[in-house]
């Protein structure tokens, strides 16, 4: 039987606390919980937070939670249930976890929507060539004989190629359904029928306008977008990698870029800030962001408000919406 | 009593004509209509043309169709239709035409579309300052603090608002419908609910993250976006605009940008092609592209793809699916 107002304590880093806890979420907090919202744990050794430690149900994690490891568990030996206020619970949910029967939901449902709008509007442009079409109309200053120069351009018809039918890859499929563009998708562990025909790899980087990167970072999907899949693609292709740079050689990649063969845009890369001489900052046809496709700004109260919704469910009682499970964990991210 | 493959005689520039007719087009022409595909009018007074004119019962137009004058309707005694596979009728299909009781249908449902999409795009990326993001990781080439230089933007409860419920406006508010985004819609016009609040349009400009111009080139939709509605708007604040150059006050919006407070989408302008020395083309705020967010490259097939459907429809005596009236075009483009 689960208690009412369960003794949570929050555990992230101190900066995303200060941007996180709201006095929206602090109300909100107050009234599902039994928490001191001003105390917040970035560092389990903390002798400051081992009294909340040892009594917490709950711990109410984000962005920078410490690892919660054996030693952890040690300290808090009430612990049954881990509400994680952000995506992926790879870093801080320790194999020690699972075993103890810790209860986890994420909130990588809500993180997964920015990371799919943002994936939309690349596509929609790069079968346009929007970002191209206003870099010539900028070097030129002179009109430009687009359909002479840019002939089957356009969101007509297109094949765009969905790699991995994560819940990210899966959102972008959906996205997808108003336009009059052919999907294709390609993930080994897919069984269902998402209503868009599933290829191999190989043939989905052959095929496509557009290959959009959705799978997990997992030891075999390191560098699955390798010189010989990039080598498939069609000129003018476009590249789209909001997942991890891990995932593209990007060596290759660059390589290919730079011959003008093919475009990219690229949220991602390795390492994650890139050194400053890069070729991917200069390289004209690609668009290189960092690392903001998924929340940001207004779109982490989106998580918060996910995290929330499933810390009253604990405390009613409920089980999670978004609970996860270990076996789950080792073919997504 | 229509007759069956009703005499039709193609009307666009020949550079038009090359690329629309294709082997697809022609061999649906053929099953269709009584029709000469490698015979275009591109000037009506051209003595080639005058004897197809004289029998046609339909013209087939496209992109810089000459004006259907009293002249040409006087040399076409049999015209009763004029199908546009194209989008604004309003350069070709004269006042004459109209007092005749020509029966006209255009394309524009289909050009609507990816003026649409490209507009949705914009939406998203202009919510999430993605161009922004990445010209600063590219002039700074190092980790930003993208939450502390950046608050609250992203696409989660965000406001839109749409100036035009058009053809195109409202298929924007359709496709909108996914996110979580709030939209608003200005239209002095409209009646009907499409299920978004209406507010007045400098409530609009005040209350809107995103403005996107959908409104028509009308005497009385001159400047509709000038320098009040602009100083509206708040700070960093984007504006849109793939309508017509001349519903902004061009000179009031670059001061606006030039002082950086505001972002703009600018796809047309006054005039269409900007001198050299303007300053949208500097200004690293906006994203300029030249005249692009209607059918461009493969997208032009959507239009013929229509417009075939409706010579279909003329010539077995149903009426056009995508008939336009006189009236209407008084509050249209």
């Amino acid at each position: 039987m689960t208690a009412a107002r369960p003794k949570t304590l929050l555990a992230m880093g101190h900066q995303v606390a200060e941007r996180l806890i709201t006095s929206r979420v602090r109300d909100r907090l107050a009234a599902i919980a039994d928490v001191d919202p001003d105390l917040v744990a970035a560092d389990f050794a903390d002798p400051a937070v081992a009294g909340a430690l040892a009594t917490a149900e709950v711990l109410y994690t984000s962005w920078w939670c410490p690892p919660v490891t054996e030693d952890v568990l040690a300290a808090a030996p009430r612990l049954r249930a881990i509400v994680h206020a952000a995506g992926s619970v790879k870093h801080h949910v320790t194999e020690a976890c699972w075993q103890r029967g810790i209860l986890v939901s994420s909130a990588a449902a809500a993180n997964a929507e920015p990371v799919a709008e943002y994936t939309l509007a690349a596509i929609l442009f790069a079968n346009k060539r929007v970002l191209d079409l206003a870099r010539h109309y900028r070097e030129e200053r002179t009109g430009i004989d687009l359909n002479g120069r840019f002939p089957g351009i356009g969101n007509y018809r297109r094949t765009v190629g969905i790699v991995g039918a994560s819940r990210i890859g899966r959102r972008v499929i959906e996205l997808l359904r108003p336009f009059e563009l052919d999907v294709l998708v390609a993930d080994p562990y897919l069984r269902e029928d998402l209503g868009v025909p599933r290829v191999e790899l190989d043939e989905l980087f052959e095929r496509c306008d557009v290959v959009s990167v959705h799978a997990p970072a997992l030891p075999e999907t390191r560098h699955l977008v390798d010189a010989a899949r990039l080598a498939r693609m069609r000129d003018g292709a476009t590249l789209i990698n909001t997942a991890r740079g891990v995932l593209v050689d990007q060596d290759a990649l660059i390589a290919e870029l730079a011959s003008g063969r093919l475009y990219a845009v690229i949220d991602v890369t390795e390492p994650d800030v890139l050194p400053a001489d890069s070729p991917l900052y200069d390289l004209p046809n690609v668009l290189l962001t960092p690392h903001v496709a998924g929340s940001l700004g207004g779109e982490v109260a989106r998580l918060t408000e996910l995290a929330l919704d499933e810390l009253e469910r604990y405390a009613r009682g409920l089980p999670f919406a978004h609970g996860i499970e270990a076996e789950a964990l080792a073919t997504s991210a």
